[in-house]
């Protein structure tokens, strides 16, 4: 009789957990989301590390010297104008290169974990923090640089800060052109905190919302 | 045989929705979580409207006008210093205000949502978005009028920017106290973000984690 009721329940203790967490249930309502959302999450990550790769690079790049007249002799001398002269600037490249380095690292954490799905929440939800984090670091940057660069290109007659855009215009251009990216940087930074808050949200069950 | 079945198993649906979803095993971990939860939010949201209130303040009240000396007669001639002269400042308070705007409007929200629970996470789940798109706003307006102030307290000599912080001690004053005050709001900023994820990612079951 002992020997029948184990053959017809065998191991009672996993048929009950089975049953509380049946795989074909979860499954169809978690697959296609997560999925979809981690190839978001790594194209993203990508993205930011493109941008700000890119950004370093024409700030990197920026460097202009020029002969300036001066009214004495040799009437022509030869200046530099160099991003690390501005402070701002140097803030912004540190700002932009933190901001490259961590989308590397996490776009292959968010590949390995796209391809091992079972471990994939866990790792978004500590990645998250830093996003915000990082996107308050980034956005000040942006903000820091767009503000020395706009005094750069219009002056400040109030308090006769020369514009310095019209003499050194490679450098200008270079400048602007690395803002307008790492601007599209913490755009990408900010859809992924709203991609990461999304997909948390959809992992809700309907019923406490 | 087949009556005696459904006697014991009566509606067999039913009965297993109830058991992988029994109520009394989810309200006594949601209940204390929300509520403490929904404190923190509202007290945060109303440090953020103090904070953007008395950054507005601050930069409002911060003209002054001093006498300059002047190579010809009259020797001294009255020039006023504004936080309308920087454009970065004037970006600066726009997004201060909006902040401050946004900060007593979503504490009254708040509040109203924490006296009646159960609306409450769809409201947090539409705020945190603003949250984050408002985080990059403030963060890069901190930014911007930081660069300007630095600059104006330290001037640049590579491009002749002369420091203004010398003659305009108050003026300067007020700008920096406001520039920390709104830094403390995007900081708090920062907590709210955090604050709804970690509330989110509280109420996702245990064993889809």
């Amino acid at each position: 009789m002992a020997s029948t009721n184990t053959a017809t329940h065998p191991e009672p203790g996993k048929v009950v957990e089975k049953a509380a967490q049946p795989p074909e249930m979860r499954a169809p309502a978690e697959k296609p989301v997560s999925g979809l959302f981690g190839l978001g999450d790594v194209v993203l990550r990508f993205l930011l590390f493109a941008s700000s790769l890119v950004a370093v690079i024409l700030l990197v790049t920026s460097k202009q010297a020029k002969l300036i007249p001066i009214p004495i002799p040799p009437y022509l001398i030869p200046r530099t104008a160099k991003f690390t002269q501005a402070p701002a600037l140097i803030y912004y490249i540190a700002a932009v290169s933190i901001a490259g380095f961590y989308g590397i690292i996490t776009t292959f954490v968010s590949l390995y974990a796209l391809l091992k799905p079972g471990r994939y929440p866990r790792v978004v939800s500590n990645f998250v923090i830093f996003d915000v984090l990082l996107l308050g670091i980034v956005a000040a940057a942006v903000g820091a640089a767009g503000a020395m660069g706009y005094t750069a290109l219009k002056g400040n007659s109030h308090v006769q800060w020369t514009k310095i855009c019209n003499r050194y215009d490679y450098f200008c251009r270079h400048i602007s052109a690395s803002i307008s990216v790492s601007l599209f940087g913490s755009i990408v930074l900010t859809l992924l905190i709203l991609l990461s808050i999304y997909s948390l949200s959809k992992r809700i069950p309907k019923q406490t919302y």
